[in-house]
């Protein structure tokens, strides 16, 4: 690795000073594809519920990387080798991994694109910066994409026991005040071998393991499945749904030209091209919300509606129950609405809706944790835990959320 | 007070939980005016050097009214009267001293505005609020102003040891990941106590209030005034500057209908009706972003590469000294941009331009913090302290900083 | 409630402040009987395993005093009446009730005395105090001994959810170093109410429920059941058996008056006096170290070699199952070092042994936590629990250790 | 350096883990002579005001040694080159600069000994272990003696910016629960340079520079020469000169086989011999507390109350000035002692004291923390500093106090 010819530090509030380990590393966070990062909310609109969770993908990318060279120091003083092309490696693989985030993170997968992963486009950002800069990405891309021998680079990057998921999870309880969901990512890593080439965690970091899954379920359902924050997010959806499906009509709605040019294409994986993901790249969190801003003042009652209501954070009330709602209850809500403000009964559907929250906290499917026995034998630690029945972990629950309008309030006056 | 039918507590990373005291309170909170602040940023750019610094004035606000809570108790506990109604009106007037900041909070208050200070604004939306809420914060606004007999209640908002700077040392130096610059704000209100309708501190709490006073001046420096983020401040002025002299010149640039307003129109204190307040409600750190990311398309070479500079953090290089820049030094720097680019010098002066920085922990002129002696005396806690003179302080610092481009990028092309 | 004429305010690094609620409390702490807490180690021998563990039981008892005071805050804000005279018993009754622990806490329960719990001892504090500051203790001592009709009082000072485990989770967590083990006690405590004179948990706050008692069984596991500190404990209550036996067997061993009584002397519940209780009230960590301290110069083997292990940190290994140790192996070692050091078989015992280990997350069958339902209904923690299957918990978990010397070294010259 | 075959790491509240650097270094760690840290207090009596003040010389040499870990990384990362026998020298010399501490720290150089420093202790220490580990403690004693031609490694353990004061303000700060005290030791590790062997901070460290001396400053004041610490330390100065007064006159004291030693012999730097210091060795907190445990039920009159005060907290009041307390007034408290319990004045002269107190924040005249400008010249940080005015911290704040019994109760019956 080539290092930089000056030290260079950025303060960080969880690890205090997070250092860029290479020439290489720092060029690319300098890259416009990578400083748009500052613009994309880490937890969309979980600030609508915990006020302090205003912390950017950019920030959770440099802590995830810091958490990286942690991983890489104690590989390394248990004797696992890691060349220095490998160890850059790992810190591109991650500092990228979540580049193709689009604005407000998880809500546009299905409505600015149609069934297009982050993934999928972080390595479409990956190969266009492998481009740039000169193929220096190709191990780095390899790493990501699983098609490197050495697994546990690729499960460092992304795994159940990722770098992603150990910053995520502290960082995400640090800025939103929920101490309990924190988890000790240094004695994690402190933990964490390798056998044959297969991540592991010594036996006696099974505590550790068990804090973090019940730790990591505890922030889904106190904070990203919060009921609220669901609504938000949902409304959300639904405003760039609206916004699509009028413009299909012709209806020109202002917007910036990146918003735009996905309100009036289709755009799946088959052609997300090269000038795609350039106009991507123009996208964040600012071009949704000054949309929304503009549109409280469109004719559209729905598009204005739920504009404002999330602006002025004027939300529907929402109910959570392990049942699904029953189809007759969503109807009556629907027509009460049709009759209140004359709309079409597919209007009203914008206002009231139900749907799925799901959480698996571990699962015994793919790529599981493992612990490195004190006799050299690897055990799934779901099977390992003598009390805690993490077996019970690795069951999805589900439950229905049925969201619709507060009565007591108009404020959906023309 | 009227107490809310069911407590709401609201998390907060710094204080663990925050409890809304009223019924009123939570109402005003809910207004879409300060609603509108958890779209502003509290430390304006500064997060292009602490990337953690994503705290809003919403959460701020919220953050000095905790404070208020203490102190109330704190004083309550000493002895000291407080009229329900006085309690009521001292949370208000800390929950909204700030609400007038407009986007990027102080950057605007020369640019977008002409000499118009946000406490004015934060005024008018007071009164505004006053006519909407049936005159339940005619008390607030007169502590606020300062015309309560009772002068202690205004120096908990407004002074030199009030709840706003007690809350934003302990929350931006939380945010930044600068803990060198935290105040133990729980131990100075607990040495709060009032003498003569004064707000004092206890003489045993001097060492808390040179510890306050340092690490101010501790976040002047390092923070507050890092020369990074006072490019990026600077860069920022320049832009809106840049946009309302071409729109004075006819050329209608893409902007939110607010801003445009703003562009359009010279406004300053005399003629802030309630029109324009409507329309300034309307404005936050997103109309200027995106603002910006629709001009790095315009065809002016200032405006485009001002704004490139901004969003893609590739700002110009900064000098800071004691001593002012020679006139000859920026009449160079600005000739050769001239003449590599082919502007105006007055273009060139966008790029190339001088500045102060002030810093003055202290004030011995007005409102001191005084201290409360045993035998009932009160001094001036810069005349008590023993040792590290805070006379000292109370001298303003003045630096001087130059900006010009870097040579060895080429950021400027058309 | 006589409040104090000033008010005091002790720091504390986990809660910032502590204010001592009343002019009663005060004095209590300020007698010789709660004093000699600062004494008494709150962990035992931990620190031998975490060096910053060497908090107290005095300030435990003024950490949960301080929670005890929150609880009634939130109790109140919920409309629960709790009567002046409940409230200062309610934090007499938890500030005293751990001072019944001997010196090194549990490890003397079954050596100095014989069969007598700590609880047993803390009441004979009680009434001893009760008579000495005018039977104003009463009320606390009925709470204590769950003789109050308002059955939620008791179960804040002694329950699966009290004041006391939650402080001692977050202290012991804090200063151990083990931030994964740590509480949400603000939260745990906002959520409390009153439902038919029983504590209850409101339904919301389920995850945290979850996340206490996981974070109570980690706690269990890395830290009070740390192989390293049970080899420590069981070492000091070998000592202690050893000097006890050879007192009986008339041979004087030099140690403190108080120690001294207790080694001469068959203390069990029946015969625990006033005179003893004042000599119990003399004894603390001191006089044990002291004592070990005199005696690694003790001809007699046992005893002088177990003391000089502890003082030097030179411990038995031990080995840790989840199946018994089969006896073969333990006479094997043990007759290893009858050869050896030509001891008898009697005193290789206090050498090799084997112990079993028992952590029972949560109870079921005893003062279970209920959560209360937003219908009005009551229902145990472990049964609403939708995925962390919380019954698994409340099985035992039992695990068996074997402590032997280590070969490689002759620590047992004489 | 050998490394460890395993990695050891050891939980710390501050640091998070620590880890052990050599083989030899853990040797050391397990030693008696270092485990005996283990019973020294950091803070001698400071407990008595801070409850959390327990942590001890053990763990405070640890903070030390991963301070200086990180250090060598920094100066490692800026090309100072520093070779792996002094990297391990640095680490044992830091390890064991504070091993010659006697119990109760500080209150020991002028009563247990007369007239030798812990420094001069600690030397021997090392010497000690220096011929029992084969001689390769050499090049760490060069360092602590400043014998070593780097002057900058000596700096590093014993200046003005140590990793000894860096660690101790930061756990001193954190145990204490002071927060306003602490210093960003990681920051102002990361500005440490090396220009002509001498220890350096780069310019724009000033203000961590400054930070530092102030919260330096704030501890001293509020901390280590709290009003009540002093009387309590002052108080075990008494008990331990009035035992040596009595042993003199051949009254045997009840006394741990060490401190009974040093109570019956004058020992000075010359007769400080090998035995002495095995002596030495076998002291620490335990025998103090458990000698006045003892002593109050002796039948001398000072020793007896002077015990009883400390051991129940029960002290003497206190008053601080800045002016030295007349004689007269001093003569009238001892007087109103002498006649209402019958003693001498000299007797009475242990309960009516006077004294001083002095902080001097930065010293200018030896060793001073110099800055490197970015012309590469040097610059003591007091002359550089623009507005603190450093120059005035160097200057001597002297105090005075005085000592003498409380009215209101009699705690000296007999």
């Amino acid at each position: 690795m080539k290092t930089l010819s000056k030290l260079k530090i950025i303060n960080d509030p969880i690890y205090g000073f997070i250092t860029i380990p290479s020439k290489l590393v720092f060029d690319l966070m300098e890259h416009k594809y990578f400083q748009r990062l500052r613009r994309i909310s880490q937890m969309g609109f979980s600030y609508i519920v915990y006020p302090g969770a205003h912390h950017t993908r950019f920030h959770h990318a440099l802590g995830a990387m810091f958490l990286m060279q942690k991983a890489v120091q104690a590989l390394h003083s248990k004797g696992v080798v890691i060349s220095e092309k490998e160890e850059e490696a790992l810190y591109i693989a991650i500092l990228l991994h979540d580049i193709g985030h689009g604005p407000f993170s998880h809500a546009m997968e299905n409505s600015i694109v149609q069934n297009v992963s982050h993934e999928q486009i972080s390595l479409l950002f990956m190969e266009a910066l492998n481009e740039k800069f000169n193929k220096q990405l190709t191990l780095a891309i390899k790493i990501f994409r699983d098609e490197h021998p050495r697994k546990f680079l690729h499960q460092l990057v992304s795994g159940q026991l990722d770098m992603d998921r150990l910053d995520y999870l502290k960082r995400d309880s640090f800025y939103t005040g929920v101490p309990e969901g924190t988890v000790n990512a240094q004695r994690l890593i402190a933990m964490l071998n390798v056998k044959n080439d297969g991540l592991v965690v010594e036996e006696k970091g099974i505590y550790s393991v068990e804090n973090f899954l019940v730790a990591r379920r505890l922030m889904y359902w106190q904070v990203y499945l919060h009921k609220t924050g669901i609504v938000a997010e949902q409304l959300l959806v639904r405003v760039l749904k609206r916004a699509k499906q009028l413009s299909e009509k012709g209806i020109e709605l202002p917007a910036s030209d990146g918003l735009r040019f996905f309100l009036n294409h289709n755009i799946n994986i088959e052609n997300f091209s090269e000038e795609v993901l350039d106009t991507f790249s123009k996208l964040d969190d600012y071009d949704i919300i000054s949309a929304m801003k503009m549109w409280v003042g469109n004719k559209d009652f729905v598009l204005k509606n739920l504009s404002k209501m999330l602006l002025n954070r004027d939300l529907l009330k929402v109910k959570v129950k392990t049942k699904p709602f029953p189809i007759q209850k969503i109807k009556e809500e629907r027509a009460k609405l049709v009759e209140k403000f004359n709309i079409s009964e597919e209007e009203a559907s914008y206002f009231v809706f139900t749907g799925k929250l799901e959480n698996q906290a571990y699962s015994m499917e793919k790529d599981t944790i493992n612990l490195l026995k004190k006799n050299g034998n690897i055990i799934d630690v779901a099977k390992a835990s003598d009390q805690l029945n993490l077996e019970a972990l690795s069951k999805s629950v589900v439950k229905y959320y049925l969201c619709y309008p507060k009565n007591n309030k108009d404020s959906y006056r023309g």
